[in-house]
């Protein structure tokens, strides 16, 4: 039994928890950087408590509320220069995976030069502003992982900047500023969180630790399958879509994602899928193929969701995710040479190679070999 | 939903894992003070890997090896002084629940000043030399809590230290170090862990996440029971009892302990009766006052450790511990007047009055009434 466990982030959970937890702004600094998108932060009330809660904390802060849809890293860097001009301490960033992605990178960028030559390079010196995040969608986890996905347009793909460095010193869950997403985003967010924690434990790096927590998400989530079908969501779906969520990101911060994850970051790079969706048309068919060699890693996942066997995963998925994008053998076959050279690809208890990525790709939109 | 985690030790497992990781103590400083107790880190191999991992990572140290069982609080001053004198920059605690809590205190007192009267106050400033902590016992869990138990002969019990601050930043978890421990020991430290995750959630601090862990304590901790009952203990059980009292570590660490813990203070500190066994002793009484307000919670752990009934439960503990201790009734009304003001008291969601607990301590103790 031989790993490591390091989940450094104060996690807060309920209702106003960050004017109920407004002193804590004080220990990460005196002058704050909120990162953010244009709209969503400012339209569900998360901001405002945010801004509320550091006036009253006596806190300075500028807002910074450039960040795109997978932010790009011209993004990062113009964040970066932003904090460094305005002389903030601290990084708060509120939204989705997107703004709380590129609130790592800004922290880091900020805090220390580096070129765009090694930026996924990993050598980085012991500095960066501390961060505290707002998860306004329940997905990503990145409020909880050591991870910034970035677009990456050399690579024509999503590439990671990992570091223990990107830990933020706290993370605010409140369910209610998820309480406006529309459906389809709150599916493919809760199915970007599920991706998260199956993947998990298929990973060759799951711990005891990180097993016993993916399936407390994987279980959580699919007990919202039917409110999320029927879009019935109440605030207790909500919050508990939310810490499934925080848990399945705790998993990835240890495991790392597969194959689901790389072969996905081409569905949103070219093709404009959003993350969650894409890792969800793929996860059925990727489990398959991994349950031919590791059957007993497949049969723990749907145990221990509840199900006895994986079809009924697959037609649950299939049902929240609805008709499939179109996609031809040429797109497949680019994607699938992309894919494989992921680093993900390696923790796959059962490795693909190129060939089954196409398979993959091929069976999970349905296209007829 | 509301709560907090917070756990940011960084846990390292595995075989050897101290020489591994050597490069894991330069991030602490330059020279470590080793605390630990006159004898069992020197006998189970510890303190040779740590003063050799020291060796290659280049990093100087002096010990205090002077820590005796249940640390006094003269001896915590006695080993700041030592480490102020020493020059030493970060502390590296060796061995069970005593030196590790005394290592604690050291790493405390010796970054600022505090009276002995403020002591337990928990008016702390924000300095500390870091600490990595190397348990040599399966039960304690103080490698990754927040507290620090030391012996008060001002108050006749055993009084806690309890501040973030005192989370070690590392911990290497090796189940060899604990190969050696008689079956005594084995048995009344695995039954302390056992005690930390019982407690855990039946607190009312207990929260979705501590539950999760405490379930896969207690579930890891009876599959050892046999073994532990026919003193047969493979190197699997080691571990596996070594990885279920550091997840009750963190269970304690958000839930704090119950009244089982106030009330077996007064056992070890009057009648020199074992921590773990103490709280062992008591546990399946505090467990039936508890079922009668809260019967859903006792079921919870009951059904988690693969139980049908409390009673199972009950007599596995009697054929763990054998013969009980004798105990007056003089003895039992003292200590419940010294437990019912213990803080831990109001973390029980049935708060017992005084008379509760001499029930309890009475009925634990076979003694007629």
């Amino acid at each position: 039994m031989e790993f490591q466990f390091y989940m450094p982030t104060r996690v807060i959970t309920g209702e106003d928890c960050i004017r109920k937890n407004k002193d804590a702004f004080r220990a990460l600094g005196t002058k704050a950087m909120i990162v953010t998108g244009a709209r969503s932060a400012k339209a569900n009330g998360s901001e405002k408590d945010v801004t509320e809660a550091l006036k009253l904390a006596d806190i300075e802060y500028v807002v910074f509320d450039k960040v795109m849809s997978n932010p790009t890293i011209a993004c990062v860097y113009e964040g970066a220069a932003a904090a460094r001009k305005a002389g903030a301490d601290f990084v708060i960033a509120i939204g989705g995976g997107s703004p709380m992605d590129a609130g790592k990178a800004i922290a880091l960028l900020a805090a220390q030069d580096i070129s765009e030559d090694d930026l996924f390079k990993g050598q980085y010196e012991n500095k960066i502003l501390p961060m505290a995040f707002v998860p306004t969608t329940a997905g990503t986890g990145s409020e909880v992982t050591p991870y910034s996905i970035l677009t990456n347009d050399k690579a024509q793909t999503k590439t990671s900047i990992a570091t223990p460095l990107l830990f933020p010193a706290l993370a605010f869950l409140d369910g209610r500023y998820t309480k406006d997403l529309g459906i389809t985003t709150t599916i493919n967010t809760a199915i970007d969180a599920l991706s998260h924690g199956i993947e998990g434990m298929i990973s060759v790096k799951a711990n005891p630790v990180s097993d016993v927590l993916a399936k407390e998400s994987i279980r959580q989530i699919r007990e919202c399958f039917k409110a999320l079908k029927e879009g019935s969501l109440t605030a207790a779906h909500r919050e508990q879509l939310l810490y499934a969520s925080m848990l399945a990101g705790v998993v990835i911060a240890h495991t790392g994602t597969t194959a689901v994850h790389s072969m996905g970051y081409s569905l949103t790079y070219f093709k404009d899928i959003d993350h969650g969706r894409a890792n969800g048309l793929l996860l059925a068919e990727f489990m398959k193929f991994t349950a031919a060699g590791r059957p007993d890693v497949i049969e723990s996942i749907i145990t221990a969701m509840g199900y006895k066997k994986l079809e009924e995963l697959e037609k649950d998925l299939e049902e929240l995710l609805g008709a499939k994008e179109a996609i031809t053998a040429e797109e497949i076959s680019k994607y699938s040479s992309i894919a494989i050279k992921a680093k993900n690809i390696g923790n796959c208890p059962v490795v693909p190679e190129e060939k089954d990525l196409i398979k993959i790709y091929t069976e999970s939109f349905g296209l007829s070999v």
